[in-house]
């Protein structure tokens, strides 16, 4: 049986029943999360921490249980027997439920907080073949940097690409490449890995991070600068990074090949680095646990 | 007790159990519509519905019983004892529950419905006094003509306009007034009515229309122009427009006071042709309910 979590209590899925008031329900009005469970421990459980609360803070949400939510996954991970092998845990936090105004409920109520977790396999070939992703202009608002659960413009540019073969859809505004439609985009030319800076224009991704600690650590040359959309054609390498796909090699962006039209080197290297983090990871929450028991 | 349609049935609002799974949950997945019911008739109702059935089209979501859509708002109103005064039915429709996937679920699910109606009573003193509202650059993303609830964006510039004091706010895109968080606005600058014209930047409002129609009735001069910031300073008369507001004139916008600084006498002529519109519509429905018994 699927156990989520809803408003403090753990409970079956089927049992969940949200109020058709609630303003994630009729605005959009909420935020969101997704980690990644390896077998044994959470990826960067702090960096979605921060994250979480910064979105929150954004919107002003005041959800006074945030720092739970590592236990509270947690405990989703064994209440369905999810402990071996990948898992992801999505948590949504909404306003909450209250008559349909446009203001916020005044006085406040109290946030709507729902999450589950379900086994997540990740389709490795494409870490090797890599994939194609089309290219559309930016359809989204303002405020890209805040994980919000208002998704319609992603779900519809996502949708297009999908169905015309596409894994993931990135986007142009003013010129440049900002993200993709659920992932952060990385761009090699000439030996530099480029990314879009941190702004309100794009998802400061979690693996992102890491991508650019990586890079860092291991003398890879790295500019957050912004990509123009003119550029393409010069590329050499590609590559998209989020939680559940972490990073997948980019060979066509629209009708444009990338590069040699395969896996570029320096990808590859930040793949391997990436699975060593992750390995890494994994060891020394086993020798914590050792030395806890 | 508070009767609302979910999903093909009446039934009281405490006892709609909506699923976590649903896409207008997870993803802002949905679109909606707000009726006006004038004490024995919806004002424009063909207006609501072809606007819904076009919002359900740009986003591809497949309602089958659309066209059932008027006569679910009436018995919302006749099971909560609505029929005498002014009341609201707001009607939701998803793309239904299903796994989290970004992808539209394949096969498709059923659409969620849910529909409620309440008493609606408006401060008229704001028609006499007029309203001031803030003015920011446009947050919202590239396809407003959709009327979908991934309101987040509308729902933070409100909020922000609401808690500095302001009945609205309206917004600039590209140096031009496109359109305000939840109603359209018109300027009158010498003897001549201005709106945005329809495109991907506004939402094409039902009493804007009819604002449209009184005015060609009427020989008021109208342009169909987006009205440039720069103007502000010389706009003689201003007002915005929708479903639960009607007409309501505004004074005031950001720090500019809008030509005396009180209702104009253009948008007083039309707050009465609208009135007597509405009267009128109430005759003649009148009239049709005496033929028909």
């Amino acid at each position: 049986m699927n156990i989520v979590y809803f408003n403090g209590r753990y409970m079956p899925h089927n049992e969940v029943a949200l109020s058709p008031d609630d303003r994630g329900f009729l605005f959009g009005d909420s935020v969101y999360e997704v980690v990644r469970w390896y077998g044994g421990f959470f990826f960067d459980m702090e960096g979605h921490v921060t994250r979480l609360r910064r979105s929150l803070g954004e919107i002003r949400i005041k959800w006074d249980d945030l720092d739970d939510f590592p236990k509270l996954a947690e405990e989703l991970i064994n209440r369905n027997s999810l402990g071996d092998g990948c898992s992801l845990v999505y948590i949504q936090v909404t306003r909450g439920a209250a008559p349909r105004y446009h203001a916020f409920p005044d006085p406040p109520v109290s946030p709507t907080v729902f999450a589950f977790a379900r086994r997540h396999s990740m389709d490795t070939l494409l870490w090797e073949r890599g994939v194609t992703i089309d290219i559309v202009p930016d359809p989204r608002w303002n405020r890209c940097d805040i994980k919000t659960t208002a998704l319609l413009a992603n779900i519809l540019a996502y949708q297009n690409a999908h169905e015309a073969g596409h894994a993931e859809v990135c986007f142009i505004r003013d010129g440049v490449i900002t993200e993709a439609g659920h992932s952060n985009i990385f761009f090699i030319i000439n030996d530099t890995l480029y990314t879009h800076p941190e702004s309100n224009r794009i998802l400061s991704g979690i693996t992102r991070r890491n991508v650019i600690s990586l890079a860092s650590e291991n003398n890879i040359t790295l500019a957050e600068e912004a990509v123009s959309a003119d550029m393409l054609p010069y590329i050499h390498e590609a590559f998209i990074t989020n939680t559940s796909g972490e990073i997948t090699p980019v060979i066509k962006i629209g009708a444009q090949q990338v590069g040699d039209g395969i896996p570029g080197k320096i990808t590859k290297k930040l793949q391997r680095l990436f699975r060593e983090r992750v390995v890494s990871l994994g060891m020394s929450q086993q020798r914590g646990n050792n030395q806890g028991s």
